[in-house]
């Protein structure tokens, strides 16, 4: 494993004095070369955050042994991962094709790197979109009985040993059950503003209301419905002009670019989730 | 009055064949030479919207009592101004300055074209930051007796023959009976993307949900707090970085700007109001 | 032909006294119903703009042929469309495949109504990517000889019948006599806001002058290199923070966004280029 | 002066091992409470970049000096102070009023700490406007001598210690002897996204090109036109609508706020320029 490989290095914990020393010694001890390093402090929380990225070094092996020594006798969360041993992410999708095209798009060109072992569906329709493009396509319908297909879905992303779900305009409300397998593991997209607009047909809703923007959320799935933390956010204008459908279709474009931006930014440990919130890295 | 001044047109009511080459025939025969011209269908309210700039030509008097009957003919709503009678606009504010300092810097250096006869504060405390530049500034404390206040300010308003009342970070909500005195002709700005945070301490609620934008909105005051028609909104991105004080400090140019772009379409007769909603001709 | 079927007229020429009465009077006269209308004078070139949207009546053979009599009395240059006689659009590319992508995937989702005959590259790297995707994909290498190269290539644009050619990151420049064959019929997607950085690498550029927002410019293509009108703009934050190969990442949203927007725009006829600027009706 | 004080360090050099765990171990030494931290490397130039913020401790006299000899031992360039001790800015304006305005209103509520000891003007025409806030307004005529006007002007900002110079859109263009005397200590609004756009007339410039989006650039000045270290950028979008009268008004929301947010960054040290560019810690 040569030089051009990045680890990353992520805290978490209540803040103390030193605690930035602590570290930077840490990792200056066993020679390590810190790129880049971006810190936080949330000051109400006394919550301390850090996220440093290196570059491999030389005999790696031993030097993961006593950085993960030295990491533990801080006293604090931490995670550490080598980017290059990439997470493998399972799609799931409905009828909207845009959103999954769209992260396939950007994992076959290496924008996103990851491996995608799996795309599952509740709906045949895009079978043969993606199958075509060399993707594996599994058809999952509900047919009556949800708990049943959560069950053959998460034994199916089990066997493929997923990291991270992606929910790419997957119509369907998870239950607690299938959340709490993969806590801050599951990604979806919402296509308004959270936290306005939550629930069912938000561009008609927004329509409704006559706002004068419109715009996609990308948040962690959590129990609660559309109340995950946030990643990601963006809008775009729309005006009295714009029909339900043209905010669909402005909305669109939204969704891709902030679904994507969140997936990118949790391939690379860049997002801490802490209670209702994050903090992102970027 | 010289060709330098532009006069609008401004029509609603239900859609028909023939509307769009009426109004247009009207103006042709009357020898006025459109400049702008806006229009816009609501296809399921069925509601047809048109605003329409021209210069103000020679023998304005006759030319007025000619448009104006081809208008009523029309058996749809209108309004016909001269922009240059400038309409009378007064200010509320409360200890905020940033948005009543904005609006009358606008003001000073043309940017609004209108009277500002009188700002009024539940609060003594700018009082003097407004007097210095010329302005008159009212005192109107609540004293216990909000009705009692609110009668006094309606007074002073309709002594000042005011067409246009400005919120400007005026923290009181204001009784049924004081908006119905002015008709979509209230603006306020809300410091939040609606209905996103509506009520108090949007900034606050913003932070505790963790949103990555944060909004201003500026919109008519209706009965229903922060429900009035929206005439425009902005957003400005935020992190995990950002505190409570940051995101004010943020929120406080979005303000700036949301709120002067309403009160310049409103000066300018750009915005028609219809339901909960507004058509805004830029 | 029923009324789901929407028609376009777009009509330019000096402005002149009655013209939009005149042609609100032709449509009326032809039964036609207005759904979207929008016009623009520029005043300084004394030049008047207009796009009207109708849906397609009953007898559409008969009415096609009066409006367009009448179109031509208008003395003024014009254009008439149904929207659902699809362009035949070709698509050229390099070695960057995520523009090309962008177009095809928002192709297949029936976001660009159009149809895409055929997609030609000066590489054959990307061919299994487009071709597994069902499109036929063509290579014609330069091999030292452009302007053979470019032959090949216009012959089978002509064939495929192509009313549009894209350059969806195409690294090479058109010979005038190229462009000349599909004078505003070509867009290309520059990744910069231009004029700044136009020509090469202007990401590079834009790292070395550290701005702090970088752009994305869609434009009609014309002999002078990054000159022809401008069709669509978009920019995104950049820092410090971001090398040339961030910077490359962001923009790549841009120029799918940018680009797809030009030609959704022109798909519909929504562009009328004159001089070196474009009227986009929205 | 108690712990509300806040100090800010900087720190600017070449690259090595062990610098962020020395400066990290040195505050902790000296009991320092690290509550911002940003940090930067340039790969490319090998540079480190450093701004850390920390509440003035008990016995700050003591700490200064430590700390002082602390980051003297670095080898590094660096700065020390406390945000408290309040710049003094000197204002230069011509006939444009919005952006001096928009400075001073931030400046009277609080929003930029600072001290604004004088205004000084090429013409006459605001120093009512000016001077009716409180604020001193000296007119400094050029009268066909500008080395003479230049000279006076350096005494009078003198005089009063400024500290940072800003240009709030005064039209003159400095030579580089008053360049040299506050070098990235003079900062201007260029109404245009430089680098499009330089030099005299940009949102004319912006309306013949056609362009989609007109900016604005804050930078610090250097004896090149245009051509100084960038601080800040915005963009707002415009169509084929937009006159230059318009691209203008619009234009003026970005100036302020452009100019706004970069003299905030400097007043808190938030700034390092090297070469032609910035490092802006937000």
């Amino acid at each position: 494993m040569t030089s051009t490989h990045r680890a990353v290095v992520r805290i978490t914990g209540p803040d103390r004095p030193g605690i930035v020393s602590d570290v930077s010694g840490l990792l200056f001890k066993l020679g390590l070369n810190i790129h880049h390093a971006d810190q936080h402090l949330d000051a109400e929380a006394n919550l301390f955050f850090q996220r440093i990225e290196f570059p491999v070094p030389e005999g790696w092996e031993r030097v993961r042994t006593e950085l993960t020594k030295g990491l533990d006798a801080l006293g604090m969360q931490h995670s550490l991962r080598v980017l290059s041993e990439r997470l493998r992410v399972g799609v799931l999708i409905s009828k909207h094709a845009h959103c999954g095209m769209d992260i396939l798009d950007r994992h076959r060109t290496g924008e996103l790197q990851c491996e995608v072992p799996v795309i599952i569906s509740n709906h045949p329709d895009l079978g043969p979109e993606f199958t075509r493009r060399g993707y594996t396509f599994v058809h999952e319908p509900i047919a009556g009985n949800k708990a049943e297909q959560e069950r053959r879905i998460l034994a199916r992303l089990a066997e493929e040993r997923v990291d991270l779900v992606v929910l790419a305009r997957y119509m369907q409300i998870l239950t607690s059950g299938f959340v709490a397998a993969y806590p801050n593991r599951i990604i979806n997209i919402h296509h308004s503003f959270l936290p306005a607009f939550a629930g069912a047909e938000p561009y008609r809703q927004a329509f409704r209301k006559g706002v004068k923007l419109v715009g996609a959320t990308s948040h962690y799935v959590t129990e609660q419905l559309d109340e995950g933390p946030i990643i990601a956010q963006g809008v775009t204008r729309v005006s009295h002009r714009d029909t339900v459908a043209d905010m669909e279709r402005k909305g669109r474009d939204l969704e891709r670019v902030v679904l994507a931006e969140a997936v990118r930014c949790h391939l690379e440990d860049r997002i801490i989730a802490y209670g209702h919130k994050t903090v992102v890295f970027e």
